[in-house]
């Protein structure tokens, strides 16, 4: 993991219609159904609301105040991407603003993780660029040190291997192995597919309690109700 | 207050209109008609911007990872409650989502106070079910574990008895004990009614110091002004 | 600058013309213009998205939990100051709501910088009257303990003089020393200049690396290419 | 619970042998005889090492910055007693030093919980009075504004009525209900009284799978073993 | 990495010698050693001052507040290894104390590392059992729900695969790759061979500046002394 | 305030006499002698306990990740100054190391006082050389970016400028001015003169309600006991 100063430019994506199905779950159905695992840290928030993203990881890690290789990175982006973007230590820095988003949107990203600072937070809401970050900060950075461009990172507590499929919404970030997205698309369908029937029932004042047959494992369990 | 397993069914609420009435004051209000008290941790943020509601309080609590206990408040949901949900220890998961906001919508709940996470917060904000929460996060849970509805529970920092009066705006979360919900309102009424003149005046250019007759106070103080 | 109970009447201001130049700029040109410096921690925060806001520093020093010397400052704004507010020691307490706001925007004042809590954030919002803070919370304060008006703050991690400019936006606060206003105003315009040109080239898919000229020194810090 | 300006005298205590039996266990055992709560939150840490004590719980509700009321509780202690001090609000302030540690150890005092800061800590360590609390601080304190002494309090996110017994040590500090004492010490006495024999086997190289008899259950769950 | 309810029984482990070999130089010389990186975060400290611990990594990956798969790791402890415990979401509660940790020792662990809290520290700290924590907390946990044993996982925002090598001191805790070992292990002791003579001279009174040559390039770099 | 690669060698120190002196009161007596001002935040603690130092300050700005000028300033350095460092942005990496240490010992420096991380605490505490930092934590740092010697900084939120008394112990840092020294020894004087008295009447049980006759004080604001 430790390689720095290496860009790998022919990294296996995962397939985009996939990234696109999920994306279409959201994140907290996505993160059941790959076993309640690859969630980023609840610290990573978009900067806007309602904002929401999909795509394959490109990854890139940055060291401290530096963001030399986010322009390293931007080749490297093809249509359909993410940008995951990992530091060596905590930085709330403002490593990325509206030029670099300018540049990675031509490139075809759909969006950044960052586990850092972002800045002109304005203008990115406007370009609809989505952003999920650690901190919103104006202070600049400087460009002296190398990275690594597409080597497997951690970001937000979550490791991301280049390929992986990416899903962010208003609840957070989610990573989805390349090797598990055909599975992960699966459990999340058939989870999907009876929710529309559940809310309905709900909706309707039918207790969770009888329509997930509770009351027998929570009496089992010594559950007391007293009048 | 340990009492595990346990479900009351029959809690005393405080009225519904003092409810109403202290709701329309917002916290800032409440909080100061009842000595400056009750008001929960500023860490217990709105999921959504301009969120209110005010209700009697019915608790739960839940520990760390687990839901299960949500699904029976549910069934104790009176219309007019606000759902006030504790953790035995610090956890971020996301506990509540839109199911159980449906469920908790129908059972006529006004919305949620959790010391935890949520997630669908999209879907919420739609719904317009308003929740008052430490974080945001598509982590899902386990069913496993009892808890108990409707103990005094400790939520944000504060004492919760089940029937007290929770009010909760963009401002933050406030607890008024059944007790004292009469009082409160008397001492908010007051202290709203000439809210409006010393507005006016503070607008046309008057001085909090002269409003008040804050400069002989001052100057006795010691308070020195140099030119 | 540890005078107690002290009211600074008269201070050198810088020029609001300046003051307006900047603040036209934003944050993140200014806080680059002045060398990466004067940025106060990212942990004060906009009330509400969009805020914007620039003038010249009025400071007040507070005691934890006490508001007393906010009315006094209220005297000392003239049309086109920012109020700067810091704190003996930390407090997310509510020092600032409607009333108050009402009177400053009455003095003339442009905004609010307070390292401390502020409440009614609801109707602050709707008279659009900005605040940047460290925390929302309906928490009130006492009025018992002299603070002192127009002495150098340190107020977010940043030393404020009574005078300097300050500029504050959704990426933060930055202060702009009143005898660089000048020189930061014209590098900021010169930066500013050629940004309309960058983000075409940019926007058509021009890379950083080339418009920057970073494929040499990143080829001799040792950049490999791994295919 | 909002009762400002009281101190009440007469207070039931716990019984002086059940607090030092269940001192005598530590808060870890303690913890899981009372069903696993009734623990503050982990940021209560002892001011030095190895630091422990127990006793019936004095209770004092102060405001922010203010340290009056440690005064008028000194007055309450009794030989035996712990004082437990809430704040109102979020506050790392120094409330307690060597002066009133004291006055507090003559009155009787086996130590202090503080939910904010305290000083002269190389003294009280010198002295061997523990406290357990949020923050060290040397900021200092006023003397303005009443609170309570012997209301039920939350502390360190825990209730504390006066007279439950508190037993602190390195691992945090833990509250029990004087009602649920007798029947805690049972517990923790059963559960300690099988240790000696479970730490010899563990030391003896026995695996908790064998001596717990988990391998089944594990199994039953789905545990898997690759080679 | 998403592989639930599984046991790797046999892993490839670095070598031990290089263990030892790199757990002399302590964490600081490691790290630089291996190129600034594979440390995890700061909150990650010791229980008690002076610990010191090397090893090979065995991993487990846990729930919040379940502690099942810690007697699950124990027995695939050797002789030299050091447990590297994460948690698939923050949590602070109490995981390990005095029973498991006689347990580990038995079995030849060299310490734990792990991403959430420890309890009975006073006596771990007795029996120079080393732990480098997130917090210290007596909240005991459940044993309800499998995690996995020897998958990689990330721990303290480290990635940490099974047979990585462990160096952790009074300054933190660092991941040696099992491939970089060696090369880690070269660096470090020519870092470490001209200490002594440096260490020697700066005590001397001889300055940086001169003995690494600095002069030059800050003069270059543009700085200005002024008497 | 914002210069850069600028290093001022003569600086204007306070008094050493006046050092001592005020270092031997301890940092809450003199915090209290200069009004409850100039006090550190209270994130700042020492490496080891017991730590004591004071001294006047030379002062060095640092960039994130980057500990340059740390060679620099200490050519500054006199027998009876404390470096004190500040960064530009939060910053947690591990500046400073025992090879630092023995350059800043042998140059007569007292201590070090750093709003960053430092490293080597064990060899730091076995030196006896006295540390107040942010974290601790074993990540390393560049040489590459110009910041300053010997102006005004804000380190731990309070400003210090060159010159100024530090005194620093187990309860924090606190910063005096040069201007406002010889007060604040004679404050402290006259605090300390009759604490012995006051110590040995609380030591004997009489209450600080009545030696410093609180009860009328008390009584008026409304205090009363209920039986």
């Amino acid at each position: 993991m430790y390689e720095l100063g290496v860009v790998y430019r022919n990294i296996r994506r995962a397939d985009s219609d996939l990234a696109g199905g999920l994306g279409a779950f959201g994140t907290a159905t996505v993160h059941e159904a790959i076993g309640r695992m690859g969630l980023m840290k609840p610290y990573m928030r978009p900067i806007y609301a309602r904002a929401q993203a999909w795509g394959t990881a490109v990854t890139v890690l940055l060291h401290p105040g530096d963001n030399w290789m986010l322009h390293v990175v931007a080749e490297q982006i093809r249509h359909g991407d993410i940008v995951v973007a990992a530091v060596t230590a905590d930085c709330n820095d403002g490593y990325f603003g509206d030029l670099l988003a300018t540049s990675f949107k031509a490139r075809g990203a759909q969006g950044l993780i960052i586990d850092a600072g972002v800045r002109d937070v304005r203008v990115l809401t406007e370009m609809k660029f989505p952003v999920w970050s650690k901190a919103i900060s104006a202070k600049g950075t400087v460009k002296a040190t190398l990275g690594s461009v597409n080597i497997p990172v951690v970001c937000g507590g979550a490791l991301v291997t280049p390929g992986d499929i990416i899903v962010a919404d208003d609840d957070g970030v989610v990573v989805v192995p390349a090797a598990s997205a055909q599975k992960a698309f699966e459990i999340a369908a058939a989870r999907e597919a009876n929710e529309g029937e559940k809310r309905a029932k709900l909706a309707a004042g039918v207790l969770g309690l009888d329509m997930y047959n509770m009351r027998e494992p929570l009496q089992k369990a010594g559950l007391k109700y007293i009048d």
